[in-house]
């Protein structure tokens, strides 16, 4: 049971009771993936609901791109544990509005990701409902499983890809505007971490988390995981310029803008003080994912904050994305 | 692939289409339980999405029992394929008016549901929507994976436990009166038939199936998937007397009631013409669930239906349910 090391935050405290009436009943509940032992293996498995006009809207995206982003959401939690080889089954709940030409572009959408991500879809479920939803569920092969515990004093906090481009298509298109087609693609068809997930696996690789929810919130569960405070630098953060017209129409300086985050399926990684520039670039290599060394884990202090977000020289207070705010 | 093994009905031309359009990508849609090999074990794997409205009311049936009936209907497709020893996943969709307190009684049913089948929940996942949906994963362990396919010639057809408890609930409430305490319990906590489904996979059951959507839909996937033809006695089924009033009140006997089902989590099984009444009261012994033969499965002909049921010695014509219909 790993529900004493939640972060903070409304979701976390619905997990917290549900792990405490759970109770001997329940293991692992509060990690990107549950983790099972089968015959000298260790499988990650996770589970992940996308809801019509919380997640996704009709009028944004194709049904294939909804299958996509779906899956991919479920695909990132894998990736964060070092997981790959997926396999996986969605159950489709379908409002009378969704006739079977549909059902079968969402899961085409599904299966596309499932195979960039180098995965089969095993099966499913088809039911009636009122409202859009589907539920990806995907089970993964984990020889090094990462874990949100784990960081270290000392480890550098690295981060995959880039960040911001997929909330600047969600914010552009929340003020009824056209989103730039770089952003747009990050939304509409997230490309999986899988494989970049398992190599930083397989390089020691301290602890790891899937960013979905946003750099800001999800750092810091990662922090409180691992008991350590997070000092990250806004000014390394790998925000492309494609997101600066977003970010400035919401207010926000680009750096900002990427640390609040969320849609961006990147993983924050805690890795040895020892891996540097030279892996990242073998990293990059491999896996074609740029790495960016952001920050540092040090010691937790007594009264202080788990993570401290610096832009010149100042720290910065930033409150992360919460499903249930 | 073995969608070419379904039998007839709407929702299965959907699977049908996804089958095909997913090609190589997909592997064994279409049976109780998608099968993976994991370190020399073979893992049964299914997802079952139940969504307020459709599979169940909040008027009807508190929220642990609703939790619960929800983990029943995926545990289910386990006992279905002989697998046990099941892992549990649950990505809940809340609507607003689901508090916290609420969201622990649905995990308490699911919870108690996978402890009663000996099972454990390893975690899951909450959103926020607009209508209220529990979708279930399970995995299980099968050490001799029961299919659809493998009925043969000469068979006798069984099935555990009783039909028609649950559907007498349902129609009961849906006349707006009150339904009797017994079929209330078997609509409300289905007993899981992990165990005997476990116990029949290890005792050469040919073929099995859930019949959660009515034996009379059900038997027709049993037959179609396993190319025979089932005749099954009418006057055989275990009905009990607890079911007369609601099959009266739907102007039909209670064995056609039965028959008809939908709601009741039991299984149809396909054993060996050897396996009689003093294997069956071994499997009661061990497992306390009690076990039926009501047909058996003959050589299909040309043109000939895939069911056949009798009742005094004439054909009766049954039409299953179908979610699509």
């Amino acid at each position: 049971m790993t529900h004493q090391l939640l972060g903070p935050g409304a979701e976390f405290d619905r997990i917290r009771k549900i792990a405490e009436m759970l109770g001997g009943n329940a293991q692992g509940l509060g990690d990107d993936c549950a983790l099972l032992e089968v015959g000298g293996e260790t499988l990650a498995i996770s589970t992940d609901v996308s809801v019509e006009g919380i997640h996704f809207r009709r009028d944004w995206l194709s049904l294939e791109e909804i299958g996509w982003r779906a899956a991919a959401g479920a695909l990132s939690d894998l990736a964060a544990e070092g997981a790959d080889a997926p396999s996986v089954v969605a159950a489709l709940a379908l409002p009378p509005t969704v006739d079977a030409e549909a059902v079968t572009q969402l899961m085409k959408g599904v299966g596309e990701a499932t195979a960039a991500a180098g995965g089969h879809v095993l099966g499913g479920d088809l039911s009636s409902s009122g409202e859009l939803s589907l539920c990806i569920t995907v089970i993964g092969r984990a020889a090094h499983p990462v874990r949100r515990v784990g960081a270290r004093p000392g480890d550098g906090i690295w981060v995959t890809g880039s960040l911001g481009l997929a909330r600047a298509a969600l914010t552009t298109w929340l003020r009824g505007e056209v989103p730039h087609p770089a952003t747009r693609a990050a939304f509409a068809r997230p490309e999986s971490r899988i494989r970049v997930g398992r190599w930083l696996a397989g390089h020691e690789a301290h602890a790891m988390i899937d960013i979905s929810d946003g750099l800001a919130g999800d750092a810091r569960h990662l922090a409180a995981a691992s008991d350590v405070r997070l000092e990250i630098a806004l000014d390394k953060l790998p925000v492309p310029p494609e997101v600066d017209a977003a970010a400035k129409a919401e207010g926000k300086t680009p750096a900002v803008f990427g640390a609040l985050g969320g849609e961006d399926y990147e993983l924050l990684v805690a890795l040895p003080r020892e891996f540097g520039e030279k892996e990242a670039r073998e990293c990059q290599r491999a896996t074609r994912v740029p790495l960016t060394r952001i920050g540092e884990a040090v010691q937790r202090t007594e009264g202080g904050g788990s993570v401290i977000f610096w832009l010149n020289g100042e720290p910065v207070s930033l409150s992360g994305f919460d499903h249930f705010r």
